[in-house]
C-alpha cells in the first residue's frame, strides 16, 4: 500500500483486538536469570513467590517457554473501553522537522490513568479478585500506575492501598485525587505506616523517596494483611507480559498498511512500555525473520542501562523482594528529583536487561531540559501534550528524524507515546520560566551505590 | 443489524470525516432574530461586526440560507489529528444500572484541550490567519476553550491573548500552563488591563468574575489593537456550526450500524456543544422526517433556559457586544463560583433559544452534588473521568435511563461526553471531602437581573 493512503491516525477494530500476550521469552535461546530468594539465594519457588502475588500472576511471572497466553474475557471486555489504542502518522511533525524519515507513535494516553499502565493494572486486578482477595497494594511513582490500578479495582470492586513517593505526591496532588475518585487510599513514602518506611525515615529524613523505598512498603502492607496481596506497575515480566498488546496491536496496524520500521524507540524506567511496544519485533529478530534497530531511551539522572551494570540486585531499597539480575544503579541509588517520576528506578526488566547484554538492542540517555524542548516542540505540531516520560521517546526520535534529514535516508521510525502530560504542569511551568535543571551522576556517585550489590555469580 | 453487533467504540475513518458543516438555521423555518447594533439597535451590517470578527466568520454568523458550508482542507487536516471521536456504547454503565435501555455517548475529551471546543478553534484561527491577521483574543470560563484556541494559535502560529474568568483561573492554575505551553498570554479577568475591567473592579472588587465579563475585555482588547479580532468559543451560530462535525459524524457513525436514538441529551452552557450533537438530528425533525427527544441540562445554579426570559440582551457585561435575542438571566448575573466554570454563563445560544421557544426540544437543570454523584458513578464503570460540564449530561441520561429501568422500555439514549475533568481535580476533591454544596438562585435574585435587560421588542 502507497504511503499516500496511511491515514493520520491507524485504528484497528476490536475484532482486531489480540486475544493473546506474547511471551517473549519463549523466542530468547539465554533466558534471563532466575530470580532469587533473598534468604537462601536460590531460585524463588512459586510458593514463595505466591506470598507476595496473586497465584496466577507468579505463574505468568515464571513461564518463560508458552509463547502466547490467553487473554481471559473479562480483560478483553475492559480493553475494549480503551483499546486498541491509535497508531499515529506523526505527518505534522516530520512537516515541522522537513525531516524525509516518517515518523509513527503508538498513543497509549487516551484513557484516564493517561498511560499505557492500564494495560496491566486491569490484568493483574483481574487475577487478584479471581483467587477470591479483598485488595490489592501497589507502590506509584509519577501516580499514573496508582491511578491505572485504581481505575482496575474499582471496576473489580476490590481494595486498592498505594504507596506514592513522596516528591511526586507532592508535585502531583491532583494524581492524588484522580486515585481517591475511584476509591483508592494513598500513602505518601516512606511513611511511619510501614517498619521499612520508618527505618528509611530514620536514615534519611529528608529522602524525597524512590520507586524502590516504596515498593519494600507496599510489599509488606500487603505480607502483612491477609486477603491482600502485592502488585507491580513494571519490571516484572507479566507486566511486560501484558503490555505486549501495545506491540501486538502496532505490528497488526502495521502490517496492515505494509509498513515496516527501521527504528524503534521507547522510553525505559521499569521496562513495561517499552518491553510491551518491541515484544513482537524482537520476537522476529529472535527467531531471525527481521531485524529493527531498537533504542531505549533513559534519563542522564538515572541511567541504569547506559552506566549501570549488569547484575544481581534488589528489587527493592528494603531488600524484601527476589533478587533479581538486571542493569541497575544500585537499590540504594536515590536519583535526584527530575520530573520524569515514571523513570527515577534503580534497575531495569530483566527481559529487556537480558536482551540489551545480548546487543539485541541499544540505549541512549538523554537529559530533561532537552527532554522538555522536544516535549514542547511535539505538543505545539502533534497537538498532544506528552508525558515527560514519553517525551525522552520523541527526543529521541527527533534525533534520528534529524539525522535522516541530513543523510536523506526515508527512514521509517516508530516510538511510543506512553501517556499524557495532563498531571505534570508544575514540571511544563518551570520549563516555561526557564527554572529546569539537568542533573547527571556523578562516576563516584554512581560507584557508592554499585559497591553495595550483594555480588551474587 | 443487531445489536450483539456493536462494539464498545465505533471509530469511523478519515474518509468519513464530514466534509462540509451544517447550518441548521437553512432547515428552519422561523429563523432566530437577527443580532443587533448596542448603539442603533439596529440589525448589524457585516461591516460593524468586521471590526470585532474575522471577515469570513462574519459571513457564516449571519448565514441563515446555505445548508451546507465547506470545512477547509487545512482544518479537515487538524481535525485529522484527534477526530473522528469515538461515539462510545456505555455497555458498563448500563450494565451498573440495570438498565434496558441502551447508552450512548459521543466522546470528545480525546484531545488536549480535554473538550469539543477544538472544533470551532481551530476554524477561527485558520479564519484569522487566511485573513493575515497578527493575533486573536478570547475569555475563557474552566480554560478549555483557551486551551484549544492555544493548540490552534500554536498550529497556526498566531498570537493569542486570553482572558480567563477569576475564579477558574484560581481554581485550575493547570489549564494556565498548558495555555502557556502552547504559547498563549492569560490574564485573570477582571483585570486592570481594559477599560471594562477597571470599571467592573471599581464596582465589584471581590467578584469572582464571570464569561460576560471576560467577554467584554477581551472585544476591547481585539478592537483596540490592529491586527487583532476577537473570536468566542460558544453562543455566536458560527460556533454552532463548526460544532455540527460532532453531531455529523454521530449521525453517520448512528446510521452504518442503523441505530436511532429516542432521546438526545446535552448539557449546555452558551448551547455549541449541544447545539453541535443535535444539529442534524434536529435537522431531520425541522424538515419532517424525523423526531427525537431533545434535552439541554443546565445547572441549576444558573438555569438560563429554565428559569430565564426569552428577550434581547447583552452578550457580555460590558455592553460592547451585539444584543441577542436568547434565553437569559440578564447579562448582570452574576453567578455562584460552580464548579462548571464552562456552564456560566448568563445567556444561551439564539439558535437553541429559538429551537427551545418553537418546543422543539425540552430543558432541565440539576444539581451540583447530584452532578458529581453521577460523575463518579460513571467514571467507576465507564473509566473516563469526565468533565464537570459534561457530567450533567450524564446525570440527565442516568434519569433517563433509570426511568426505562422502572417501565421496562428499550430506549436509545445518546449524550454528549463533552470532555475530561483532569484540570477539575479541586472540585472532585471537594466532592470526595463532602464539602460541595449546591446554590440555586431565588427568584428574587433572578427578577432583580433580569429587570434591567434592555426591554427591546
Amino acid at each position: 500500500m502507497s504511503n499516500e493512503k496511511i491515514p493520520y491516525k491507524i485504528y484497528l477494530s476490536e475484532d482486531e483486538l489480540p486475544k493473546q500476550w506474547y511471551n517473549v521469552r519463549a523466542d530468547m535461546k539465554k533466558k534471563p536469570a532466575p530470580l532469587l530468594n533473598p534468604a537462601t539465594l536460590k531460585p524463588v519457588t512459586p510458593e514463595e513467590l505466591s506470598a507476595v502475588f496473586c497465584d496466577e500472576l507468579v505463574k505468568q511471572e515464571l513461564d518463560e517457554t508458552t509463547p502466547y497466553i490467553d487473554i481471559p474475557e473479562e480483560i478483553l471486555g475492559f480493553y475494549k473501553m480503551y483499546r486498541p489504542s491509535p497508531l499515529v502518522r506523526a505527518y505534522c511533525l516530520e512537516k515541522a522537522l522537513g525531516t524525509p524519515a516518517k515518523i509513527y507513535y503508538k498513543f497509549e494516553g487516551n484513557n484516564t490513568s493517561g498511560s499505557h499502565k492500564l494495560n496491566s493494572a486491569i490484568a493483574q486486578a483481574y487475577y487478584a479478585k479471581k483467587q477470591g482477595l479483598t485488595g490489592v497494594t501497589t507502590e506509584t511513582g509519577a501516580g499514573q500506575w496508582g491511578t491505572a490500578l485504581s481505575m482496575a479495582c474499582s471496576y473489580f470492586d476490590l481494595d486498592c492501598k498505594v504507596y506514592m513517593v513522596k516528591v511526586s505526591y507532592e508535585q502531583k496532588p491532583f494524581r492524588r485525587e484522580v486515585m481517591r475518585t475511584y476509591g483508592a487510599s494513598v500513602t505518601p513514602s516512606p511513611s511511619m505506616t510501614t517498619e521499612v518506611g520508618r527505618k528509611i525515615l530514620e536514615e534519611f529524613p529528608d529522602t524525597n523517596g524512590s520507586l524502590g523505598c516504596a515498593i519494600s512498603e507496599a510489599v509488606e502492607a500487603a505480607t502483612s494483611n491477609d486477603g491482600y496481596r502485592y502488585v507491580l506497575g513494571s519490571v516484572l515480566s507479566q507486566v511486560l507480559l501484558h503490555q505486549t498488546v501495545i506491540g501486538l496491536e502496532t505490528k497488526t496496524a502495521m502490517d496492515k498498511y505494509g509498513i515496516k520500521p527501521d527504528i524503534i524507540i521507547g522510553c525505559a524506567g521499569g521496562g513495561s512500555n517499552l518491553g510491551g511496544l518491541i515484544a513482537p519485533f524482537m520476537g522476529e529478530k529472535l527467531r531471525g525473520e527481521a531485524d529493527y534497530r531498537i533504542i531505549a531511551v533513559e534519563p542522564a539522572s538515572c541511567p541504569s542501562l547506559t552506566r549501570g551494570v549488569y547484575a544481581y540486585d534488589f528489587c527493592d531499597t528494603g531488600k524484601v523482594c527476589p533478587l533479581q539480575k538486571m542493569y541497575t544503579l544500585g537499590s540504594g541509588f536515590m536519583p535526584s528529583a527530575n520530573h520524569a517520576g515514571g523513570l527515577r528506578y534503580h534497575g531495569m526488566s530483566a527481559i529487556l536487561s537480558e536482551l540489551y547484554d545480548q546487543k539485541l538492542m541499544e540505549a541512549v540517555s538523554v537529559e530533561q531540559t532537552a527532554v522538555f524542548e522536544a516535549a514542547q516542540k511535539f505538543a505545539r505540531v502533534e497537538g498532544i501534550l506528552p508525558a515527560p516520560e514519553s517525551s525522552h521517546a520523541i527526543k529521541t526520535a527527533i534525533d534520528e528524524a534529524l539525522k535522516c534529514k541530513e543523510t536523506g535516508e526515508e527512514k521509517t521510525i516508530l516510538f511510543g507515546l506512553t501517556g499524557t502530560g495532563y498531571f505534570d504542569m508544575y514540571a511544563y511551568a518551570a520549563y516555561n520560566d526557564g527554572k529546569m535543571g539537568d542533573y547527571i551522576p556523578s562516576d563516584e556517585e554512581l560507584k557508592k551505590a554499585t559497591d553495595k550489590l550483594p555480588h551474587i555469580d
